[in-house]
């Protein structure tokens, strides 16, 4: 990473990225093209933030199209370490972020916030970039980082970039390809959260409220969690004023999927971010070989392109 | 320290101080000058790495001193970052390097070495030297930030330089002005440590040997701990094969002092590193102002320069 850092320069940018890239990840690269002189992306599968090593083995990947689709969004420098690269011999050294790191995520899939702490650390320690851009679909990481960010003096940075969604609302996420026939049971996650976004613009700001429009739409024994919270530091809101995210996370099969909706009251008015949504499937079902098998087990989503 | 750093060029290197500058400091800080193209210092009194509120409130500070004598040594920059500067709210991020800081010191000091590991990667973060100055003394600390630098991936060197000792053999730290009258019997630890050095230099390779040479010279109730340890694991070893360090730490009155021997054993022959002896008393017992009541109570260092 030393000779990707030595070969930028000008403003820097920085996309990290597990791999198998969706319309997400790209937005982020394009942005990131936008707005830097250079733009670095990493793809790096971070063990240390997989509580289930079952989760880690089936995490699809496909490098060859990540890297092409890379390109062509004009990111200039691909980053792939090897694990031997990250980490040559087993990190002692852990970062946690108090608090921000333990609530929701961090309570369901224990070490995983401390994971990623450690690892987004570790990429801007060695890549030095002065921007680096992180979706909203993982809003509690974002939290996390940006308080990493400030607490550790990073000179980077901390752009948070749109969620993206599906044409029938299910947020993108590399894992959506493992649903599988349960992807129809999964939008429940999605339709429960613009029903409380929609409570939202009526006017509801009271957090029970708004929790039950989700809880409303999702099978009981589905959801994990449902929560409303403060952006900036995750902790639990009774009302949404200021800036607030609503955060759900729910299970289907063995699948885990995570999303929100972003909201901000303040005396400007109110509006909800419930992100982008795409205008046609996902790329995530359009490429060839290692998805194939996995596609052919799916409902197609949302119809016909 | 966005503008320090943005003011830096070439080969830049970093000494952090918590100032009240001896020669061990100055030491690092003439390396650094005659290594680099632009030397930074810090000066900065961190309270994450002071378990005890008390030895922070104690801890000696002259920072006009401080700043005239790292001028005196060519350092380009000395960066004083207030309070709010490091952490403009309470750190909730929090860096643990696992073994090499639970031992020893992480026993003696429970926070002490999670609080320099969190500083020194604030310090890295923000500044982003290339090569980072530290001494011997702080065997541990040394063993700490070298991994953490591994695992975190900045690319930096981390470069340990000798122990400095006062004329009778004192190893130098600013917390030695506290010793008051308890200086002599303080000078118990490095000969201790001298003695197992030569021990170690007869062919003695036993760690049971060595630590208990130590323990001839160092009043029970004083050691808090003494023990031969793989350098940079700082896990205890048997035999003083390789590199490895006998480290102990002692309490004389209020004031806790650590010191250690550098121990070198290999195909090519053995070498006992006791560090460097000042050929006169200490600067620290030299200066105006905040230290005379301190120098009025206290012994005067092996006589007269």
């Amino acid at each position: 990473m030393a000779e990707a850092r030595a070969q930028a320069g000008g403003l820097v940018g920085l996309v990290p990225t597990m791999g198998f890239l969706h319309e997400g990840h790209l937005s982020l690269m394009e942005r990131a093209v936008a707005e830097c002189d250079q733009t670095m992306a990493t793809l790096y599968v971070n063990p240390l933030q997989f509580e289930d090593p079952a989760d880690l083995a089936r995490y699809p990947s496909d490098p060859d199209r990540d890297l092409a689709l890379a390109e062509a969004c004009g990111v200039d420098l691909m980053v792939v370490p090897g694990p031997e690269e990250m980490f040559p011999s087993r990190p002692l050294t852990g970062v946690t972020v108090a608090g921000i790191g333990e609530r929701l995520e961090g309570e369901f899939r224990p070490g995983h916030m401390d994971g990623v702490a450690t690892v987004v650390t570790r990429l801007l320690a060695g890549l030095q970039p002065h921007r680096a851009y992180f979706g909203r679909k993982d809003a509690q990481q974002l939290a996390l980082i940006a308080r990493l960010v400030q607490d550790l003096g990073f000179p980077v940075e901390v752009v948070g970039c749109p969620l993206v969604r599906e044409v029938d609302g299910l947020a993108l996420s590399s894992r959506n390809v493992l649903l599988g026939a349960r992807r129809a049971e999964a939008l429940a996650l999605s339709i429960g959260l613009m029903l409380a976004a929609d409570r939202f613009d009526r006017g509801e700001r009271r957090a029970t409220v708004l929790e039950a429009a989700v809880r409303s739409a999702v099978p009981e024994d589905a959801l994990e969690y449902v929560r409303l919270c403060e952006a900036a530091t995750m902790t639990p809101a009774t009302i949404a004023e200021g800036e607030t995210v609503l955060v759900a996370a729910a299970r289907f099969g063995s699948v885990r999927i995570i999303d929100n909706v972003h909201l901000v009251a303040d005396h400007h008015g109110a509006s909800a971010d419930r992100g982008v949504r795409l205008g046609r499937p996902s790329l995530l079902y359009g490429s060839e070989g290692t998805m194939t098998a996995r596609e052919q087990a799916m409902e197609p989503p949302g119809g016909a392109a």
